[in-house]
């Protein structure tokens, strides 16, 4: 199957952390479609939900609340939208999937970050998957501090 | 807020039920733009995963190992596409928005049913959120039957 991506992040993938613990890594998302995309990585190689374990299941419930709680806190998000979905794995003949889920804060009002207004032009709809990126790397490392500060408080 | 629809489903909504239990209800979608689609509801009003309690949140690894291992078994899924967006709710002023997963099993090769090739377009790729129901009355009933049956058994 070869060797698994998810298991061995590089260093410059690793500098957007926000949470580690015993089971879970959550990454801010290298891209932004909606500010404040996160993903949740299982701290070890695992396929499907089916197969996380007890702790790891109860653990997660904590980190959601942390994260909705934060992202609805300080960056004043109404809702978020949560995935797990393993697609991209399945493009290879032998997929090795690992584990992970996306969360995409979703936002009423326009959120303002060092003088630049985000909207969230697909609020009370789907969130649009072919959506680029739509922060730059300054306010990034702005946004990524105000998280990681909250967070770990 | 106003009477929540989720709360109080329709008859005709609830003859597809495939699982009731003390904290969910899992209905097949009427939509199945992907074969087997169901929707998870949870069985009192909530608004959001942070609110879950941890015995609803325990029983739902339980009921998502379930349908993971029918949708493999008996339909040949790959695997599954799981989701909690709730976005639709806060369409609305004052949303009040009821709690519930979808899942999506995804499909390698054609699903056959009553002679019919059910193909998934998407496979390896994010789900197509606009995509329209691909099975007809007769055929849904037939799978709502084998799901039923397994996952009941």
């Amino acid at each position: 199957m070869g060797v698994c991506n998810w298991c061995t992040l590089s260093e410059n993938e690793k500098k957007w952390l926000l949470i580690k613990n015993e089971y879970w890594l959550v990454y801010l998302a290298d891209q932004q479609d909606y500010v404040g995309r996160c993903i949740l990585i299982l701290n070890r190689h695992c396929g499907c939900l089916s197969e996380l374990m007890d702790n790891e299941w109860m653990d997660l419930k904590h980190i959601i609340k942390r994260l909705e709680n934060c992202f609805k806190t300080v960056l004043g998000a109404d809702l978020c939208n949560w995935s797990c979905l393993l697609n991209d794995f399945y493009k290879k003949t032998e997929p090795n999937p690992h584990l992970h889920l996306h969360v995409r804060p979703r936002y009423k009002n326009p959120f303002s970050l060092n003088g630049i207004k985000y909207i969230d032009e697909e609020f009370g709809h789907h969130y649009n998957p072919h959506k680029e990126n739509i922060i730059d790397i300054d306010d990034r490392i702005i946004l990524y501090d105000m998280l990681k500060r909250t967070l770990n408080e």
